[in-house]
């Protein structure tokens, strides 16, 4: 199989500056094509130098057609209404859709279906592979185990995060009550301090770490009687969502059309 | 259901006093009867002294048939021509079977198989849960990920640990290297030291730590760029083999006569 | 030096059973003496008996001259009254004493500094060495990293623990801000859940885990830019209190009177 | 104190880069001057771009004498004779100097001894902060524990790196022999594979991962009976040498001339 020619939505933007930078730097694809809207002052750039490295004789385009006319497949992080637009005009032009974006209501969910119907479209609210296998994993530990062993969470985050916990550890929480056939908002809880009595079995624990520039740890304890199982994750840069979408292009190359997920990509549905 | 009557072969041997302990403490089942050869000296003693407690009013038996007759599931941690011996009884007596003796060779798995064609048979050479759920996962993992992850394993025991690495890391070797459909053989390295060259892809590396009284802790880390995996087991008792036959007792209660292994036991089969 | 005679005070209760055993095992010294009191049940029974291991040949005696008469060092986990007690007929008969109560007031840590004035005492409410060696080297890495450095704590306990953070993972706290020269009171955010806001410089946090029957692990992160210094400590066994107490008996072992702390026997305070 | 200002000797390399970055990130000291051979292509240009980020309105210079003129302090990462030559320069105009050059030989730190009898010199082979804190940190534990707790050394890099034990766990591996009065020769235990037999009392054992873009990560454990301490470092950036360069120019800020390492930089010299 030949390169696989990528295209990229919103070159311009944080997302896309790093998945045009992973495209560039990956041996089984090219930068085929970047797509701005007509008002950006990037138009005409080249990406390469967008991405923060040599000029890839590849400059930004406006226009949709010469766009979706130089490449196989398009990623695209941008925003509900501009992806489901996209996804329309990649459905029609016979181009694999990879989509990032999140915050995607029920209709503009159905509206990616009907791409699917034509292309293979794969779309996921977070892209990296390693998270997604966690959740896989997480659930699969969980419902294996049981209720003799309990459930903590713990993840680390840089000092400027404003929540806890983080979304990603709540996700790998609904992963474990799913495993359990439960509800996580029947067994979470999120923090612990003073006189907390002693652990309700079943219950599923949080704890959040904040400091210094850490881009994002996760740990999933699961605590029995003379042994514990710890699944973790560690994120050292901040391209990972760039990196999955990559690697959801290529997995995508020659499927049939379809609506797929990471955990398609991953392997992990069969 | 009711209670499991169980009960243990080789009671006073020391996987058969973990046993017993597990199976008093457990609220699932009862301890039923206990076995010993007729030479023993413990033969009439307690099961629950002998097990380090309080005693249990069961006492050493060294009639086959008046064990057999008193329970629902025997556990037998033995050697391999009496495991064979008691796998034949147990079906003959129609008792489910679970046995976590080693060093079976074909001919005495065969045997194993044909009890099975009668009662439920539980054989594994590990029967702790957290490990074989480590062996499984593993696989998956390896599988979903593939060779742009480096597999590395290290493991940590205690002072007196005479080889490295450990069985359990050499088995989650060779589960990593089933996962990507390779012979471990062809693919590990058991140690490094000095002028390695860089890491050749493919690869599985090992490292063993020994030290202080550590029962024994696993790691499988999965190491891409951006992103690290990592898949631990702690283990903090000795008696993790006793818990898993207990549960394999108990799994098996109510199936159908079959040869089963621990990924059966823990739902990792299906 | 010949091995050192040591005596157990309490030998019944549950911290004097531990300490009994370690000194049975220990090569450097010999339990030379057990003490109860009058009433107890255990007047007269074999220590080595009490311990859970094979008789010592060393029976419990309600009589302190002929106790203090048959030892070097005595060890005392009692309670406040009885220690101070203690420690004042351990001046009068010139032997070492070394006690683990906790809860002793201002006018009782007096007492025990004038016994000291005649006999080494060692005593203190942490006897771990391990963790007393985290007190001194988490105050020293607060001290040398500043604030630039963020701080978090966070601790794993069983699943019966009723109180959150852990009285030890406090105690790294106060270590901690001694380091920078504040109060823990002032920096300390024991818990973080919902929107929590960035985090303010100079906190320090907290995070608390319950699940299975772990003994005790806590972790100290200083989290800066680029960097993480982690300090950990698991406890594998209960009778690590016991063990740093027969450390210090033997520690003290020809030392001038005076009045100890862990950090004395561990050579943290030179 | 008002902002210290540094000059970056070879300021167009790799290092030289960083540390510009760092110093124009960073709060307390602002970007003075920059040096280059004058055969240097980089002559005139922007250090701001060169370091990879807006204009600075700083330029390159070859001329030393408007370079030192410009500045409080230097920081120099070059190699050993550029570096004595740049001492004395330093010495003459008054300047603190800094300096991360790895392979002095004794005649080469002499050199730095004399410069540092007119000015505060830093020099250090390693410059990152929590690095030399683990170095200081590792020796005070192992002679607080002694030989009861067995030392392991494991760390991860990435699967380029060609030798194994990093240069680092041998650092660690050298403090730890020093903190017990040995020799490290006489204790390592490089790696270990197959029929290894019993862990010798004494030993300091090393293990070597390999794999990702893992930036480095150093653990040392101290295994005893029932407990461990382990020690770890994690980088997660290739600038903490730059960021340790620049935390010891504004530390000699104000200083008495002398020759000092990072060690006294982080106060663990008192």
């Amino acid at each position: 199989m030949s390169e696989l020619r990528i295209g990229v939505i919103g070159a311009a933007g944080r997302m896309g500056r790093m998945v045009s930078r992973v495209v560039i730097e990956h041996d089984a694809c090219v930068l085929a094509a970047a797509l701005e809207h007509t008002d950006s002052p990037h138009v005409g750039h080249d990406v390469g130098n967008l991405a923060g490295g040599n000029a890839a004789a590849v400059w930004v385009t406006d226009d949709p057609d010469a766009f979706y006319g130089a490449c196989d497949a398009v990623v695209d992080f941008t925003r509900p209404a501009s992806t489901v637009q996209h996804a329309a005009h990649a459905a029609a032009a016979g181009r694999i859709f990879v989509s990032g974006t999140t915050g995607l209501d029920a209709g503009q969910q159905d509206s990616l279906r009907q791409a699917a119907e034509k292309i293979p479209v794969v779309w996921a609210p977070n892209m990296s592979a390693g998270v997604n296998l966690l959740f896989a994993v997480t659930q699969r530990v969980a419902a294996a185990l049981g209720e003799d062993y309990d459930i903590e969470i713990v993840e680390m985050h840089h000092r400027d995060k404003v929540d806890a916990p983080s979304g990603t550890a709540l996700g790998l929480g609904r992963a474990a009550a799913a495993g359990r056939g439960v509800a996580l908002e029947d067994a979470q809880i999120l923090s612990r301090e003073g006189h907390t009595g002693a652990r309700e079995r079943g219950r599923i624990g949080f704890a959040a770490l904040r400091g210094g520039d850490v881009i994002g740890d996760h740990s999933v304890i699961f605590a029995g009687d003379g042994e514990r199982v710890e699944l973790t994750h560690r994120a050292s840069r901040r391209d990972n969502y760039a990196q999955g979408a990559v690697r959801a292009a290529l997995w995508a190359h020659g499927r049939d059309p379809g609506f797929y997920g990471m955990a398609d990509v991953l392997g992990l549905t069969e």
